[in-house]
């Protein structure tokens, strides 16, 4: 096992290496207040370092900057800061270099913690933060797709990165008998609050599809009218649908009768045996509406989890985001961290390929509204 | 057990018996998108059984109009018919009289093919459009008062007729053990499609609250400062109190330091010992959250009822609108009556004093959107 | 000339026999928060006498009824009152049986004062008042024809009462002298303040079109694809045009092929002789820009006006609506009456078919926003 | 007089000495529609000269890159163009270097044109884009002192560059008689097409303040609760106060009982003294219709202006922004130029300390709608 000061520095390296191919310009844009820029990302990850630990473990702390602190922080509560949240990429200073200046400071300072003994307590926190950060890896790297995708000249963000070019490795149907399942976190380790609170659940037997949906099979539903017909379509997906007039995942367009699709290497046409991806919710239950088939709950599917090949892409559940029996809050605030955003959103369960490696786990529950897809989304059918 | 002609015919007449107080005036405004007017509810009940039992079953039937068809359709999927829904108070013609002529005309030659044989498909029907126009009863008069309720003059909709004046019962915890239940609909008789599909869950062992809270009890929380507190409240009920300026539940209004609050009998001083209502889930949410406690899941609810006194309240459960295990949609327009709302919506359970009797039943799953009040919703805790 | 207590009767009796086609339930609905409801016009009106006249000249004084002061008055000036403004159409009571009795009271009352002496004060402010409720004449006109052109079974008002289907008389361009002109009211009798301060305008020669502007001509604009080029548009025009999906004036519909127009007496062939009316001042403006012509300044119109047939339609003109030199706002309430809207406006010239007789003026200076379409508008080219 | 050679120099150059002070992060955002980022400033001026001198007048002129007339043309008139005009601040590539680059070789290209024979049509469209460049100067710095006021930690611009710190030269009231007056451009030179068509108008005899109104005194009208009484305001203008909550000029802002603003040099101490700035027409004309004055006709001003000291400030008028008589829109492009803006705007006079020198002229009219306040607008009495 690789120690936490090891864990922490490849950490930190590896959110720079995902802001190598940026020029200056790409760091600050901020399209829609559901995503960030790289600067913000890059500035909050270190300022919970600073703001959780350093100013609590590391004795005679100087703070690198009074603002900092003001800018970075998400968490604290007031209808101005939500107006601050609309507005990250308003903020053209402290500039880029000026952050990576934070980060060499505040890295420094917890390098140095690191040496040292560690209680308990700083550990959990270190880790924390590590997973906070691998969290903001995620986001930075489609928050960046998302802004590169407005500009009508397509972008080459590297050249031979490109997150969504999988195909499935399996096909087939996997059988999952009735019975009672053992469901969230229990191993040793770090885990989110939200994975808490083990519990059995009775399940009915299911089947659920070994491979997750491709572009080919979406291009069906799409040639088959799909869009079009209200039958398939939850009434506030078939609204979603008509006052934003989707006709197509994200990223995709046709040219000339092809289609084309978006990526970190620019426009590249549409591949059909291609993992789909960059759907809402609304989506992925018209599609296995239009199927004759559904979604898998969540329990179905951490009670699959152990027989299934995933981690290509954030799989949409038809399970709602809602507290587990025994769900605790936690005091402070890392008590805000998951409790409050327990309503109106969906579950997607795996992870994606724009995951850091080692950061996914079989209980990890991700969430978004289901009108959400500039996340690395992808869908698998049950009967 | 009545004749389904007997029930026909009864709960036809109570639905106009609902309206005998009104003035031709109160039966126009549709004030928000999500009520209706009552001249719409009696008009659609009766399009209903027109559409559905008499163009089919009724030998060389004549439509009474053709318009009213057209008018009083709320299931027909275009993006004209969602302009229309939010203009139904714009409707002046036909008037109230021609609708209780269309009710008349309907009724006559429903109860003329209620004297004759009757298929199994018929009286599935009939008894579909007698619960169809129940749930408009309780639509009716819960969307009358919110009309009402705009008015700065507060008009008495009937002296004696206060839905919202009850106390509790019984008091203390209700402890239900640790097992597999079964949930949904078992017995023979009507329920809806969300009720289907009877399957098992499996539930950790909790304690019940037997009384509903009160007015007093949500004073405290008001006293407490419960509104102007983030912690106790989810992210997005944090922003619909802070957007919407809320600060009592609806119809609550303060004057001279006493709270008053609008009923159908007009503005009344509010009672202490009588049952919370107008809540959305959002405040049932914190008002739990602020006690230590939590709302119970739909599920345990279910496995609880035949123990506990309920039907004075619609109660907000922590369970979204889901499909059950093996929900199917069923053909046609049946089929769009309840599964096409499985999103974003929480399920209530039990009843209100505004349900019909004998429409309630203890697996029967209400749902609203987390931020409606307008119905006589209430909370119950668990713990 | 008429007696005042004449005039006063006769102005009132007007107001209600324009409402004897009415059913109860058309009394009601405000659709659009500029326009009002009739049960408010009559309302209103009447709380003007009562407010501005008996309050303060009709010794004791019982005034009807308290509420009605707080419902029907339109200047008291709060954000409350604002959200009131748009809530006219939820307002069942009183009952329009109730506001017939109200007027019933306050004529009494005013007959009564005017079978006595009067004082100058007294007789400026009845003439102000019946001036004011024809004012409201026109409104609850123009205001019903809106709410009842919602309907898609195009209710008819009155048989052989159409505001709309006047032809011209003259044909040809009337050629007007360089000079200076002299503006605004300068005769004995009733005006607005906005008419006041007579004043010198230095003029250009100008020829200006003795006939207003006809469907058959609006038709070759719109066949000519004149709703699809931005060049013939304002830029906010064009917006408006775009976002509102605009292709025709306002109550046109095509049904197959055949054009057809919503009229009092319900949808009716479209006339090609007919004068063009319920067009925007966008839509006057890009007609004039695609004959290569342009719209008269109200300065042009007023100098033009003894040599003109005017009196069938509310004349766009292209001058904004602003106080003439030396205007004075008045004190009190009556200050209230026209200069605060002064900004952001155009200003229309002359007057319609549904301008009660007597009321219209050379110098009257009507103003709506661009892109109001309700009122009975038109349009003459100047070259 | 300057060669026009060293004209387009010194313009060019001017447009990047404003410049010099930023870093790139500054020239990316766009905080409100109707503000632009510096690059895209930098860039369109740019693309002026070449879409209408270099294609068309440089014999075999290679384009620097096709994707910058699409992204740098503000004219082309679509939907999708308009979405674009909003997503300025989201066009991260071209790099700020690049655009550099363009501007480079677009300058060249252009001093080589220079150095040959030139036709008139050349040389009225080079003062064109000269005139079209420096007008984009005005914009660009006061759009990004408007970026720059976002931050909360009030970036400074460059020290000693404070646009608004001018104190007025004279006092008093300059009497001007009644009489006809020439109004619109006259003299040989460069002018825009929206000041032509030189005409008489009649004024009445006025008087006009020699000094724009300063902080001082619009403190005083704060102080007397001016932003709290709605008898001062146009209607709209009070609905501006209230649903945007202004009780202050945009940028000032009291910290522990003192006044500040933010300007150029970051947020200073608010100097009484100082003439007022940053304000709407809306506050234009309550603070004169608290002091029982008017703001001067643009016309009063043109005929005031030769005995005037004027620059300091785009002096707000009471004249809609309309066309003069005989005003024609110009064939092609730049016929898209001003006649389409000639609705809802309010004509602003005079220049100000943003205006580049030998920009501005006594008939110049700019406009703006009445509530925009970012540019460094003012106001002068009349009596």
């Amino acid at each position: 096992m690789k120690s936490l000061a090891e864990k922490f520095k490849q950490t930190r390296r590896q959110t720079e290496r995902l802001c190598e191919p940026l020029e200056t310009e790409d760091y600050i844009p901020q399209p829609v207040d559901f995503a960030s820029p790289p600067k913000w990302h890059l500035s909050h990850s270190t300022w919970f370092f600073e703001e959780m630990i350093l100013k609590k473990f590391y004795k005679d702390y100087q703070i690198f900057h009074p603002d900092f602190s003001f800018l970075f922080n998400s968490y604290y509560q007031t209808v101005g800061e939500r107006a601050l949240r609309t507005e990250r990429g308003v903020m053209t200073r402290p500039t880029v270099s000026e952050v990576y200046e934070y980060r060499k400071y505040v890295d420094e300072h917890i390098e140095k913690l690191l040496a040292g003994e560690m209680s308990q307590e700083l550990q959990d926190l270190l880790t924390l933060g590590i997973n906070h950060e691998q969290q903001h890896q995620e986001l930075l790297i489609t928050d960046l797709k998302h802004t590169l995708s407005y500009n009508p000249i397509h972008p080459v963000y590297s050249e031979g990165f490109n997150l969504t070019a999988q195909t499935n490795g399996k096909t087939g149907w996997l059988k999952i008998p009735e019975g009672i399942y053992e469901i969230g976190f229990e191993r040793e380790g770090f885990h989110f609050d939200n994975e808490e609170g083990r519990h059995k659940v009775f399940l009915h037997s299911f089947e659920i599809s070994e491979a997750l949906v491709t572009n080919a099979e979406f291009l069906e539903f799409i040639e088959a009218g799909g869009y079009e017909n209200f039958k398939f379509w939850l009434d506030e997906g078939w609204s979603w649908v008509n006052e934003n007039h989707i006709s197509a995942p994200l990223y995709w367009q046709k040219k000339d009768g092809e289609w084309f699709t978006f990526t970190l290497e620019g426009l590249q046409p549409l591949k059909g045996d291609h993992i789909l991806t960059h759907i809402s919710f609304y989506e992925a239950q018209a599609f296995a509406a239009w199927k004759g088939l559904r979604l898998p709950t969540e329990f179905e599917w951490e009670a699959a989890a152990d027989q299934l090949d995933w981690g290509k892409r954030w799989e949409w559940t038809y399970s709602a985001y809602l507290p587990y029996p025994n769900f605790k809050i936690a005091e402070g605030a890392v008590g805000e961290y998951n409790g409050k955003f327990m309503i109106s959103q969906m579950v997607l369960r795996g992870a994606s390929t724009a995951t850091p490696k080692g950061h996914e786990r079989k209980t990890y529950r991700n969430f978004f509204h289901p009108k959400y897809r500039w996340q690395i989304t992808g869908l698998r059918l049950v009967k």
